[in-house]
């Protein structure tokens, strides 16, 4: 038995999102369908980083299973980018201990956010999140800084989950202009785990602050509330991207 | 009644080309049906600067159409964008003389073509052309040059189509390899006019030159046999995007 490593990205858009669910087309079921081909017919659980929503994409999502057929790495790189549809794609295939999870064995996760607030690109309509006003980057950017730290982000999650403890570390952010495209806004949060929605949640209350909705500062009071009515409204999913996963 | 030429945006990838085609998904028709119900129920023919084929995206494509309603440009734009799918956008709207035509009062048109010879992006699928070899990119730029200038282009369209004139004149084109990524190239073609699958015939042939099959040179012969046997195969569609339309 050999317990394996993938790094894989998706295109979030055709998916409802990355969890197996009865009947839905999730990135999950087709790791497992493709594994079970490669397996002899033989079911695979494949654990990964943790789940993406519906819509949301990785460039770069991890995930451990194990195998007792003989097979080289390249080879079942390529047997399972052969069994996959073309919207996931296996980059990488590595060998670990048994007693590598990864799930419980990440130490941090980054995440990326895109905005663009120029003219709509019918092109990108899946891959960036529209704003179509005015936007005061600046003030964005003095917001994200009080995200930073140790904190209870029991405002930034969904109401209805029940989770032991909302203390997460972020321990960097990131918000840059494109070079070519300054309207073209890319967020991006390194830490040690995010709470479901909580990345989107950000971005609702960011945007509130770029729209002067609200001030950078009420970023210490939506944190001190621990209360899901303070924060903004979840953003949607499109503009979101898993891009590293570390152990 | 009012002639307009509008410039928009759309992806192609969820279209069955520009063209309008009975009991299918065109560009055309979406334009048309949503012209109908800005113009009082009555039908609006458009027309294109030309089509573009099932799979190929363009980023200011040009067409006119008549209206004998009145509305504000601004209006007209905002509320043919509201009847559009979400992967057709209206950038720009002008008027024009009653003689102005988008389609024969062409006088030039850019395409681009993307090819990616790094490793697969799923996300990319349908906008960038994957290619898993190594390309010769120096004897590419050479027989890319060849293209240059008035020339008769039969052996680079498609066999079956019927024309009077298959001579066109191809005034610039260029290879780019982006910056951030060098395996990302970009080639764009400047010309009077391109007959049907010119440009992914070209486009096959050059990557012909790039796997060393054919020499550089060889594009003289090719275009002086015009004969469609003698060009390489017509490449993928969801690659090529039309750039601009001038007049």
């Amino acid at each position: 038995m050999v317990r394996y490593l993938i790094t894989f990205s998706y295109d979030g858009s055709g998916f409802n999102g990355y969890q197996k669910q009865s009947g839905k087309r999730t990135i999950q079921d087709e790791l497992e369908k493709a594994l079970k081909k490669i397996n002899n017919d033989k079911d695979v659980d494949v654990f990964a980083s943790g789940r993406t929503d519906k819509g949301v994409h990785a460039l770069n999502q991890k995930a451990h299973f194990d195998l007792d057929i003989t097979i080289t790495d390249e080879k079942l790189k390529m047997a399972l980018n052969s069994n996959l549809p073309d919207d996931i794609y296996v980059k990488e295939i590595e060998r670990k201990d048994s007693d590598f999870n990864a799930r419980y064995k990440v130490e941090a996760k980054e995440y990326i956010y895109k905005i663009n607030i120029g003219e709509y690109n019918p092109l990108e309509r899946n891959y960036i999140y529209q704003y179509n006003k005015k936007l005061d980057i600046v003030e964005m950017e003095r917001a994200l800084k009080y995200l930073e730290g140790e904190h209870n982000f029991k405002s930034f999650t969904l109401s209805t989950d029940d989770c032991d403890n909302y203390v997460r570390t972020i321990s960097q952010t990131n918000l840059t202009r494109d070079l070519k495209n300054p309207n073209l806004i890319t967020i991006t949060f390194l830490g040690n785990g995010f709470l479901r929605h909580m990345i989107r949640t950000m971005i609702g209350t960011l945007i509130q602050v770029g729209e002067g909705k609200k001030k950078a500062e009420e970023i210490i009071d939506i944190i001190k509330k621990e209360d899901r009515r303070s924060a903004g409204p979840t953003c949607n999913p499109e503009g979101l991207y898993l891009k590293n996963v570390f152990y």
